[in-house]
């Protein structure tokens, strides 16, 4: 099969062997896969990952043993394949199990190919309403969502979400049906106009942001974001972290005791939230999709992602 | 009066002039105050500030314009002193109030001295069965208290509290009561002592703690306390922040972000808990007292205070 590898080099290889089917797991077919901004980091070093890559994806079940009624089913699929029985698995916490492995991001082959494995419990199937273009936005949905698995959002808050990548406009979208006070800083007019045309407020410069929020979003994906987040925030305000990026940051950690600040690392989300929200037609994922390649085109389809102000590409396998 | 005053130097001044009396504050005459570690920050340039020294305190209502029945009354005092009129006051956050003064931190003369006004709003009435020396630590006291405010403890978390100094130690002892398993990392067998008599488990490495705790007090007051608390804490964990110091600190948010941990800063807590927690005898301050001075040898005892391993000293001033 076709598989985009990362080893010492990036690689389209077209022979690679198709995966070895573990018990319980599915084998799926895959018909189209975004590329994440974690993908780039990837290549860059991060996590020093071995192996395909991609994690967005849309498929259909091609093998299931024991699990017939999966067959041909077109699904979504949970990232984190946890051992389900150690001490975090048991106490709920899924996707911290420190024994699993992570689709194309950790000990996991990934999405940038024709097929890949996934648990049983992974895979969600999906409704026909929602297309394949917005089905690859489930995983990245579902991070936006987790937001608010953790943290209670008033609709009484002054909310400003960092960031206008993809995952800044997605926190961005899923944080104003809450009917919170909503401000977006980026630095991509074109990006902004898809929230300001959902009424979202944009704004692309810090003064333009009144300070005292109650909640702030990082979502710059740089380290410079919790800086701003800091300046923004009011005091017992709460910070909600999304960025992952490669290395450390130098924070002034004295002013967020003083001020009593909370911050939350945030990161994969449910998924049958974001699915419903996708068929209810309550966000809108596809301004936000830039081109699609055919995966044959994966190294160019790469380097666009890579490309500053560039949203979401696709690579499409049939 | 005499005053132990902070300017470009640190001076003990004998014929400071008495405090301006304000409308809607009372003139205190103190008793005794204690030394804390952030006066010794102080010292060093934490805040930039300039005045008399001070924030722990015992002591009598002079005068009281307006409000008779607080004359004579042996009392503690919180040190914001608020606007009450701003936002954040109006919201309920009168320790973050940006127009707050601090008593002997922040555009307010301290508790070093024989007189110190304060806003009748912030003194507390002591109860007769708490001694002097029990009433300098209502104010730490309520800081531990606040993680309370902050953080919900279930009786079956596992927190460690990180640091052997005297908040530390108030920390363990506010914790111990909420039935949880606690166990407290520090340096100091002599302070560490004083936990384990009350049967809470001690260790002076960090080998001896078991990682993926529930919850983290990081009171180390150094920068090196919250790497060891994102190594202790488990995923969705909870690190609570009371350390306090000048400068920045480097670290790795990403591996925050990932487990999703939640960092919250804490700073002042409230009086009334920390009074009764004294007066019903289920804290031990005593322990924790490690000499008294005449404020006439105000140095020395600051000296003394700033000496590795040293615990509450205190000044008398009658």
């Amino acid at each position: 099969m076709r598989a985009l590898v990362l080893n010492d080099t990036l690689q389209l290889e077209t022979e690679h062997s198709n995966p070895d089917i573990v018990v319980g797991e599915a084998l799926i077919r895959v018909h189209q896969a975004g590329i994440c901004a974690t993908d780039l980091e990837l290549v860059k070093g991060y996590m020093g990952f071995q192996g395909t890559l991609g994690h967005e994806f849309v498929g259909v079940i091609e093998q299931a043993a024991g699990q017939p009624q999966l067959i041909g089913r077109r699904v979504a699929g949970e990232i984190n394949a946890a051992c389900r029985s150690c001490e975090t698995c048991r106490a709920g916490r899924l996707t911290h199990c420190p024994h699993r492995t992570v689709l194309g991001i950790d000990h996991r082959n990934g999405a940038f190919a024709d097929y890949l494995c996934l648990p049983y419990e992974n895979v969600h199937i999906l409704p026909k309403s929602i297309t394949d273009d917005q089905a690859v936005f489930v995983e990245p949905l579902a991070a936006a969502c987790e937001i608010l698995q953790q943290v209670v959002i008033k609709p009484t808050d002054r909310i400003v979400v960092l960031g206008d990548g993809k995952l800044g406009l997605l926190c961005a979208q899923v944080l104003q049906l809450t009917g919170c006070q909503l401000e977006v800083l980026g630095h991509h007019a074109e990006k902004l106009n898809i929230l300001a045309k959902r009424g979202i407020r944009i704004a692309t410069s810090l003064e333009h942001i009144t300070p005292g929020a109650d909640i702030i979003i990082e979502a710059t994906g740089t380290p410079h974001g919790l800086t701003t987040a800091a300046q923004l925030v009011r005091p017992r305000g709460t910070i909600v972290l999304k960025s992952t990026y490669h290395g450390d940051v130098t924070v002034n950690m004295t002013s967020l005791v003083i001020n009593e600040v909370t911050l939350i690392g945030s990161r994969c989300g449910p998924f049958e939230p974001a699915i419903r929200l996708l068929e209810q037609q309550l966000v809108d994922v596809t301004p936000l999709i830039h081109a699609h390649y055919p995966i044959d085109d994966a190294l160019t389809a790469l380097d666009s992602a890579g490309t500053k102000g560039t949203l979401k590409v696709m690579l499409t396998m049939t």
